[in-house]
């Protein structure tokens, strides 16, 4: 497909300058070159083919940056990228674009986003600034309706309704969030979706009112508590009006004429708007279209069919699953949680097997976590599947709710460690430090299947906090002589006076590390609280190297060395962290440039050992 | 004032066998004990005497434990302790009852709280425990509309409504939170308050057409789209009929007769249900009436005029307002949030000052974060004023929204380090471990007034996050000798081989101590990221002391004994930090307990000198 309408946009108000016919070829042609991307290099799919007419329109109607426009968890910004003159090539590659908003990638991208919930925050605050500043230039966010099922957009809607700011919130519902949606606002908005007549009706019963020759201008005053009573009949139950919203809607997604004139609308009226836009995930591309779960983040894929390029196999999440699976079974307590990420933690078999034990809460993890302590309470034995990204959602809830009085609640940590291609916002590198700080909890880091099944074992069947964390990868092989033991913590006695101590997935990369160099490995596999053996071993050596895929200040190679220093440990001891953010780029190269990979453990301890 | 009724209950399930006269008589008793008790020892207050009746009615009509009532934060929890067999005596001191529900002191708490917006739910995960069990006992939730700003509510209200659960959400709407109530959820709430007859009306209305004779029984199910009418009118607007809650109310919260049938009527549904009731915050005592704010959490008070036993006079949290107001003044960019905190942090003076650049967003730290990185990236300067426990909410916004792309964001981070008579859930020990984990970000801990000012000028004149954190108390006297700097970190030297490390108001413990025993002492000022000179200076040292009002895990101290250990130091290097909760006890206490105060501090630099 030829990409002329593209081609001749060099800046996104170029847009603006486009008929109609040449705006739906524009978005024909957006389409093409997101599918053909992504079929590339793998990305978020689903949700981008669904805001192909909404960003067209919203930037022919917008000026951004003047009027910015702030995407919530930021997986439906390819096409904004694309027309504010950004080449998606090699997306979310080393050196490529960041899937993501990202201010140092544009103007056009004033805040960044990868978690969900978090734009009418953030739009609220640059629309009090301009407020402050007299300017009357709108702030657009654009938020999906799973992303509603988050507290922080009820907080944040709580304040912006009645912030006399020129807010413009947009709805982009497509009935689902990761996982088809869930609750009590998903219900809502299905009703909501179900009288698509409304909007149109509304608009043309002012209209008829207003051209009747002889009760026109003249009884519209009157009229108005007809027209209130009307209002009331259809729209007095519409949630976002009681937050202080004018309320547009809903519209057709994919009709750009009618997203044009909604938003034009929208920026006209001057105080707080929300625009509900009804798109369809996938939209475009049938293979995405009927399986939106399934191509809201995908692997390289072929374009005639959709099949993946490579096949995906096991992982630490199906394992996960797995497992749950066969201990659920022996013991009717055990019970899982996931805040919309049934697919992503593994929990689709577990799902279908036991829906009455299984809770799909939404993208809510603060509620989750507690909920979990609640069924804990009740006598459950419940275990809360969510990525360690989001986990940071859900800090304060593990300490009020499930430790400070003891729950006996299993966390199960995801993506633990650095993620890949999502970057910045989604690497697990924070779970470590601040579980630490946690009196009480005790975390496991495994570093196969079979040490993952068995921590989720020792989990069940103790008390408090259990978290067991593990990565997004599959699990790798190791040398023949490193795998006799599957413990909590297993040590490899090498012949030189040299100690790699790594746990999960680091295993691997040290065990051939050790093999090369002859030094010792220890691996940690309970990772807190750290038992006094290890630091009775790891003391009898000179030389002791830590890596781990944690940022440096709370890691347990922190907490390792304190107590190597108490136990009165005068060798060297030097740790290997995560130093900062890690943008987007394969785990593998991320974990060279930290030190991390096996190559790097040689060089450090043939070094040493000279 | 006798007790007679109070002391003939023995346990919560004898208050069934009261009569109507009784119950009032009970109230009464009840608000007398807790406005005696409360005036001797400080404690919640207002909050207290707006819920004797509905904690009554509830134990009247609720079987607890079977039943259990799940407080939301907790400070409205006196008559349910007193009614459950405990003496408010001393409550909050050492030895004493907590200030909040604990499972630890009666089986009546089920769920700890202190934080607010847990209730529903904690109360969900119980309620869907005894679902899978076949148990069809009600759970109960007691809310706040204070509490309802918080995200947390919603996301449980968004599951919990279509549940399938015997879940009763009481809502014990008294108009505010700590401070006058914000947002949307507020008004919206007062307009429900506003309708008070419709409840007496629908069970009205629905007597009246079952009592006509002739279109009685009969006629019942054709009109039931009458009443579909009505219900709509009056009914459909409510939100929370959305999220699939039946909604009984607004019920008189002082009326015991009202509230008994209502909460009947709830239990009886066995589904869903939420009971809207008006209280009274102080009810029954003029003073705290009259000023519900003040006299939310008290201190020690005369009973005569409400006056406090103890004037209470300057804090970090007022030097903290004042001083902003300074700087506001001077830079029109300067504004500042809380989360329902004006008072507490200080800025009650800042609010009527700078109306247009002060942010109450209710109690919802999460959005608070969000919103000041918004703000920021608007070009304002903002500070948020929150409580360091609560910031514990905001960890992840504080990473994903302000400092991945670092945001000039300053926290005004209040009640940091041990907090006295709140105990567990209120403890600002955390604070420190986990900023510490965000790359970027700089952590200031004023040892005094003078160094707050200076630390929060420096930290509106810097970039990225900064933290200035302070305690609860007023600044501590210093020996003359050290008080000649007001650097960022200060140094002052003594006779003897032995240095103390110490920040923020454990300074002037160290300075004492320092006086008596001749150690010198190394004052930190901006305890983040630590300067390398100051390990120099430490590294001279052969016996080194850091005492920290912070869990262990993630401290200063041991970020400082890691740079220690790299920079090739051999000596005695002890830290000194907070082991697990701390319960509720005076702070002077919980230091000694610590080995925190300054004679702890003179025994072990006596004892390493020896």
């Amino acid at each position: 497909m030829k990409h002329e309408i593209l081609e001749s946009i060099a800046k996104a108000s170029d847009i603006k300058k486009l008929n109609n016919e040449q705006l739906e070829l524009l978005c024909a042609e957006l389409r093409d070159e997101i599918i053909t991307k992504v079929s590339e290099t793998g990305g978020h799919l689903a949700s981008n083919l669904g805001t192909v007419e909404l960003t067209v329109a919203m930037h022919y109607v917008f000026d951004s940056p003047n009027e910015p426009i702030i995407w919530d968890v930021g997986h439906q910004c390819y096409s904004h990228k694309i027309l504010t003159g950004r080449d998606i090539t090699g997306i979310r590659g080393e050196g490529g674009l960041s899937g993501f908003p990202k201010s140092a990638e544009s103007e056009h991208d004033l805040f960044v986003a990868g978690h969900a919930s978090t734009s009418i925050s953030a739009a609220l605050g640059i629309a009090e600034a301009k407020k402050i500043f007299g300017d009357e230039n709108s702030v657009v966010a654009v938020v999906g309706d799973g992303a509603c099922s988050g507290g922080m957009i009820f907080e944040a809607m709580n304040n912006a309704g009645r912030s006399g700011t020129n807010i413009i919130v947009v709805l982009n519902d497509n009935e689902m969030s990761i996982s088809p949606n869930v609750g009590a606002m998903a219900k809502y908005l299905a009703n909501i979706r179900s009288k698509e007549g409304y909007f149109r009706f509304k608009d043309g019963f002012e209209h008829f009112l207003l051209k009747i020759p002889f009760i026109g201008k003249g009884i519209h005053s009157v009229l108005r508590n007809i027209k209130t009573f009307f209002k009331d009949m259809f729209y007095s139950s519409n949630t976002f009006e009681h937050f202080g919203f004018t309320y547009l809607g809903p519209a057709d997604g994919h009709d750009i004429k009618m997203l044009i004139r909604t938003l034009r609308r929208a920026q006209s009226i001057k105080k707080p708007v929300l625009v509900h836009v009804n798109t369809v995930k996938g939209k475009g591309y049938e293979p995405a279209e009927n399986n939106p779960s399934e191509f809201h983040g995908v692997a390289p894929f072929k374009i005639e069919d959709g099949k993946l390029k490579n096949e995906s196999g096991d992982s630490f999440s199906s394992e996960f699953g797995k497992t749950l699976c066969k201990l659920a079974e022996k013991d009717e307590k055990i019970c899982a949680i996931t805040a919309a990420m049934t697919d992503g933690t593994g929990l689709r078999d577990f799902s279908e097997k036991y829906k009455e034990r299984f809770f799909d809460v939404g993208i809510a993890e603060e509620h989750a976590m507690t909920f979990a302590a609640g069924l804990a309470a009740g006598g459950m034995k419940p275990v809360f599947a969510v990525y360690s990204t989001f986990l940071q959602r859900a800090y304060d809830q593990i300490i009020h709710d499930a430790s400070i009085e003891p729950k006996h609640v299993v966390l199960g940590i995801d993506r633990a460690g650095i993620v890949g291609g999502d970057g910045e916002t989604h690497q697990g590198t924070f779970d470590i430090p601040i579980l630490t700080t946690i009196p009480g909890i005790t975390i496991y880091s495994p570093s196969d299947y079979k040490e993952l099944e068995n921590n989720l074992e020792t989990a069940f069947s103790s008390e408090g906090v259990q978290a067991v964390r593990y990565p997004r990868d599959s699990e790798k092989a190791v040398p023949e002589k490193f795998r006799k033991i599957y413990g909590d913590s297993d040590y490899f006695k090498g012949e030189k006076d040299c100690l790699i101590i790594a746990y999960g997935r680091l295993f691997a990369e040290a065990a051939f590390a050790a093999e090369k160099t002859g030094a010792s490995v220890l691996k940690i596999g309970k990772v807190f609280p750290i038992e006094h053996e290890l630091i009775e071993i790891a003391g009898k050596y000179k030389n002791i190297f830590f890596f781990e895929e944690s940022v440096e200040f709370g890691s347990i190679a922190e907490h390792f060395g304190k107590m190597l220093s108490e136990s009165g440990f005068e060798g060297n001891y030097k740790t290997f962290c995560v130093k900062g953010f890690v943008p987007h780029m394969k785990v593998e190269k991320a974990m060279k440039i930290h030190g991390l990979d096996r190559e790097s453990m040689i060089k450090t301890v043939e070094e040493a050992l000279k």
